[in-house]
């Protein structure tokens, strides 16, 4: 029986990769087993969906096959999906079998989030993974081919999107760039289509710089984005949406991006969980236990002002990084590294050639902000993937 | 009031197109009004629309605004739908007004013809106009999105296209192209996708020569085309075609391309009509009325042998020139010319690259039947619109 110590990464996202990486890096031959268990043979870009979502950019160039980012002779690739972790016999039940792990690192990635809103979860789309997200587009399409074949449904062309924050108000962009193309495809007046964004908040982009949020707002609204700010969603039926201010706003298309949660199979491992996420201590490990760490949309963790850190890919990858360096402590005795979170800003695209961003004490608006987007995309090719990522996936100019 | 006749001319297909172009070029100024009725504003390629159904080629390079084609400060282009046909009044009664005609040119086209089997009519498309088409595409498409979010409806990748005649051997052909790309885009493994070709007649093409029918099959066949001959559709449901054989093949997309008859306002308009075709006499002229013309799927014809033309796009056109020249007799009191059809060939195309094709006593198949058919595209292209459209339109190379 082998005595190489067994380490099992759950997800292959933006924190799972990292660690993945770092491991493959930092270990010294045969000083561990490492295995890495994702349900799809590529890795995506979770900030990038909005835009296949839309159909404004290809798949393609959404994602990576996970074999390119890992050397799979170090790192051994199990397509799977996760069931069930049991924390207490050291394994993981996945479809096709059983891994058993001396240390487990928790990568799952999170769910959406609907508060009890009735007809969310049956009724509208999510922007969740590159099925996910094909589906929309496809939905989105399918709903203009079908109202040629029938005029009288002009709930066909309109499109609610639920939530304002930053997956919210980037897919409208991208569908306000979009719509106009379908509406050449399909012959489609372009006044008969409808893009909502509602959002309970007062404000879209809560926490972001407001005078920002006001460019980003006037900027959606001349592009056809059609707000209604502090309105919270009744309901969601098969007609569309029922708001709290009694107005109903009929669309075939409703997505839904008002929040994320923990993953349900972080719950049902028995952590103790708050929407999901378990508080790890300043090593990321879950509380309690030395040997499993929990990264990205499944942790809590709390910046100085006692706020949650929100998940983003950016505290996940930071997060990954750390992560390897506490596991290979464990392993090896040494001292673990105390996560300390390095905030580079914050960018949002507003669709072609138009975001806002925040970079520092810097305010950027417009084709500088865009130019920093891509940069921010960019600098993650590099990280993941070296030159050959960027110049195969990356757009550059 | 105007003593100038009316000339009204109601569709613009192959036939309609062909009748408004060459009055056009023989009406002297002030000789006539002519008015050219179609639905939209724009006319297809009949013959190219199982390109943009199955998504191997675009719907722009399958219409052309009718604008292009026609010079509207000589001839009224009205867009509209024909409700009826009031031939004692002399009216023609549309969704949007009524225009009073002197000589009437009924070139509708045709409907798709279900011979009666339960349930075509309302879970089968039909191959027969732009926006059917691209819902088609849509539909087609918007299955492999849906499948890859619940793998079990395996069905929704299976396709099922009733009719090996005409269209549906050139269908199947260019599904048979397309559904590798699909797969790639969707992640979907290409076994798991069915392509039917389903036909009552005991052979595909019926009447085409047999060894070129042959050539077709094998090729169909190798590219994973899985015939079903000599086997009449019983029903057609929701989840697929019953078939005769008692086998049932479950698809989330059944086309219909079994057969065409003549359009239904023709029928309600009092005509004597077989199969919604109505017998001309050899000036395409109407039973018993000199200023009543019907050319198109809509016209009954037979050959030297007592058989029926079949509806198609060469006999159309060849019509179309002959009404022309016979409206403007009957305008001038001049001698009507017999209409005799040229029969210059027969290519049917197999998909990219594919085609087989009987010209006089020349059989042709493979690169140079393919090339054949791209000719008979341009030559169409060139008679209707010149050489700026061969340019615009013409896949040349």
């Amino acid at each position: 029986m082998s005595t190489i110590p067994k380490i099992v990464i759950l997800g292959a996202g933006y924190g799972g990769i990292l660690t993945a990486q770092r491991l493959q890096k930092e270990l010294n031959y045969n000083e561990a087993d490492v295995t890495l268990v994702n349900r799809h043979d590529y890795h995506y870009f979770t900030t990038h969906l909005h835009m296949p979502a839309a159909g404004t950019d290809s798949i393609d160039r959404t994602r990576v096959p996970i074999s390119k980012l890992i050397d799979e002779f170090k790192i051994d690739l199990v397509k799977s999906s996760v069931r069930e972790i049991r924390l207490s016999d050291r394994k993981v039940i996945l479809d096709d079998g059983t891994l058993s792990f001396d240390y487990l690192v928790i990568a799952l990635g999170g769910e959406p989030e609907s508060f009890g809103i009735p007809g969310l979860a049956e009724h509208a789309f999510k922007i969740r993974s590159i099925n996910s997200v094909r589906l929309i587009r496809q939905h989105i399409e399918y709903q203009f081919a079908m109202y040629k074949t029938d005029e009288s449904r002009k709930d066909r062309l309109n499109i609610v999107v639920g939530g304002a924050g930053f997956s919210g108000i980037e897919f409208v962009a991208e569908l306000a760039d979009r719509v106009p193309r379908l509406c050449k495809e399909y012959d489609v007046d372009r006044k008969l289509v409808h893009i909502y964004n509602v959002e309970a908040a007062p404000t879209a982009l809560p926490g972001f710089d407001p005078e920002l949020v006001d460019y980003a707002m006037e900027l959606l609204a001349k592009k056809g984005v059609d707000f209604r700010l502090g309105t919270p969603i009744k309901e969601c039926t098969k007609e569309g949406v029922v708001l709290a201010s009694g107005e109903t706003l009929h669309a075939a298309t409703v997505v839904w991006t008002g929040g994320i949660r923990g993953n349900r199979i972080v719950e049902a491992a028995g952590f103790e969980t708050a929407r999901g996420r378990v508080k790890v201590d300043e090593y990321l490990r879950a509380p309690g236990l030395e040997n499993v760490f929990i990264i990205g949309d499944n942790s809590l963790m709390f910046n100085e002002e006692g706020r949650p850190y929100p998940p983003t890919a950016q505290i996940a990858m930071q997060q990954g990084v750390i992560c390897a360096k506490n596991v290979v402590a464990a392993i090896r005795g040494g001292q673990p590294r105390q996560f300390v979170f390095n905030h580079k800003g914050t960018v949002a695209s507003l669709g072609r050639g138009q975001a806002i961003a925040v970079v520092g004490d810097k305010k950027m608006k417009g084709w500088s902000a865009a130019q920093m987007k891509k940069l921010v995309d960019l600098r993650y090719l590099f990280i993941i993937g070296g030159i050959p990522l960027v110049l195969r996936k990356g757009r550059i100019f």
